[in-house]
């Protein structure tokens, strides 16, 4: 490439130090990066990486490190890809909203590479003329204050999000652009026809075992012994199935047989559960939130599914109470509704 | 009366001491009592009560005091009553096995004031020939370290448990013997002749708000305001009502608004939320399971009732794993079987 494109990565968790790693051991890009929690440290002495891609890394830094996307803003940069790689949590803070600043119209292509289901509609509905890309990642990696451990190679998949109002051919242009941005030859990012198929396969999981495990409070092998595997994940599953055959998306038969040995041999616990016993918020809406809205606008039947949610929505307003994200009237006001 | 009860009751949490100290008040009795956890300092100093229905009672203790079930088999005596207020747990300890050593073929009536429905079954399968009796509390009391908090009068509906191989009326002769050495003047016994009409009434509350605070970890408050009332809870309780109807009880039209009314006010925290946030099993099989099997038996479907078993079935796996009563092998065994 003669001209070197300029890359923004917001969100330096385990997910995001990692893609970042790869896109900068490319060397095909300049890269920037926003790192909230641990700014002082990462600007100072870098990451520590031990990976299982990249070998041991003491003191990775890219280009430039930013604090926040309002700094990344007023560097003055335009930037051709700004990769996401926060969680995804639309009922706290949107994404469109976050990235704003750092978006300019029919210039930057906005990767999502992030957990969930359907996310490029609202960064479309913002950003009509900017082309969206969407990754699903499998990488396996931890974050712990700077200290990165990635323990399950690097492997994405990574799709056109199909804004309407732009021509298909640009918008795969610009995908298998970033894809080579992407690829270092140790690294594994595809170029995929269709993202929505990669998406149903990873909720074929997190939809249904990843939401019960935070309900319940226990690792899938935990799950698996109570008996909630069987009463609850697997009926879930065929749940997901429907909406994506509803969708057009015919999954291949031993997909749930896939998803359910994944964990084999270990007692893991799933990322919302994780969550829940940090006391985060958890990715509900992008999860099952947004797989329900499709799988009722295609008209298909998931009463697991509704049920899971609408506990998980209850879970997710005591989480957002904890973060302190609003207090209740000290007494508990009296309802006057005569129930029925 | 010219010849005294031995009564026994065993079990005395906030509602045992109470049920305790009405039936010691009434001095129609002898009673004696079990006492597990602080057995040396009720021995030695008796309780501390504060009392909606008593007034303040310093160092009270009955005529006997255990330190356990088989110390009080030991004393010799003949117990025409057994009052189990202890907390209802079969998938832990059975109720039937527990008291076996300090009941009488054909001489023990066995009394349980306890939560749950259809609790007389497998004590009946136990004793065949014996009176079992069945009450409903709606006491409000905490008993912390011997320093008990009575807040809520003592209110208990009272019925035969209708032991089939026994006649109707000696069943009905000894719930309104023991109805009568309980009674005194403060407290609120009630002869009914359907104790299950009331249990279903104490279900209506206790299968639905109390199982989905215990899920998702609010209290009935916030179980309110999150939504999870009137997408969960609600529709539980029209459950129990299909069950109940279907068992022959037609429950009042407002019956479901009066339980949802019941904590009006206040963020209360139901029986099981407590338990689960203590790490103590939950009465999981009497509030639920037993419901269900009898709604099972009568061909009624309650799928949110069944998922709020199987997911909370879960929960108590934790539980008790929680409390040491199982451990599983360090690495988890990878399952070989084929899902579909």
């Amino acid at each position: 490439m003669s001209h070197k494109y300029n890359v923004l990565l917001i969100g330096t968790g385990g997910v995001g130090t990692i893609v970042a790693c790869g896109i900068d051991y490319a060397k095909k890009s300049n890269l920037s990066i926003v790192v909230r929690r641990d700014y002082e440290k990462v600007n100072e002495k870098g990451y520590d990486i031990e990976s299982i891609d990249y070998g041991s890394v003491k003191g990775w830094r890219p280009l430039n490190v930013y604090p926040s996307v309002s700094a990344a803003s007023l560097s003055g940069d335009i930037y051709d890809y700004v990769v996401i790689t926060t969680k995804n949590l639309p009922d706290i803070m949107k994404i469109e909203a976050l990235i704003e600043p750092v978006v300019t119209p029919k210039i930057t292509s906005v990767v999502l590479i992030q957990n969930g289901f359907d996310l490029c509609r609202p960064i479309i509905a913002k950003f009509p003329n900017n082309v969206v890309i969407s990754g699903v990642t499998y990488v396996g990696s931890h974050n712990t204050n700077g200290n990165v451990h990635h323990t399950q190679t690097d492997k994405c998949f990574i799709g056109s999000g199909k804004n309407p109002n732009l021509p298909e051919d640009l918008q795969e242009l610009k995908t298998r652009e970033f894809v080579s941005l992407y690829s270092n030859g140790k690294n594994n990012p595809i170029y995929v026809q269709n993202e929505r198929e990669h998406r149903y396969r990873k909720l074929i999981y997190n939809a249904t075992l990843n939401t019960t495990c935070a309900l319940t409070g226990v690792d899938t092998g935990r799950l698996e012994n109570a008996g909630g595997l069987d009463s609850i994940a697997l009926p879930a599953m065929h749940e997901v199935l429907a909406i994506a055959k509803a969708d057009g998306i015919e999954l291949p038969d031993d997909a749930i047989n896939t998803a359910l040995h994944l964990d084999d041999g270990e007692y893991f616990e799933p990322s919302m559960l994780v969550d829940v016993k940090k006391g985060n918020p958890i990715e509900l809406e992008v999860i099952l939130g947004n797989l329900l809205r499709v799988g009722k606008e295609l008209g298909v039947n998931t009463p697991i599914l509704n049920f899971l949610y609408s506990l998980l929505t209850v879970v997710q307003y005591r989480l957002r109470e904890g973060q302190g994200l609003f207090t209740l009237p000290e007494e508990r006001p009296v309802s006057k509704k005569f129930y029925h």
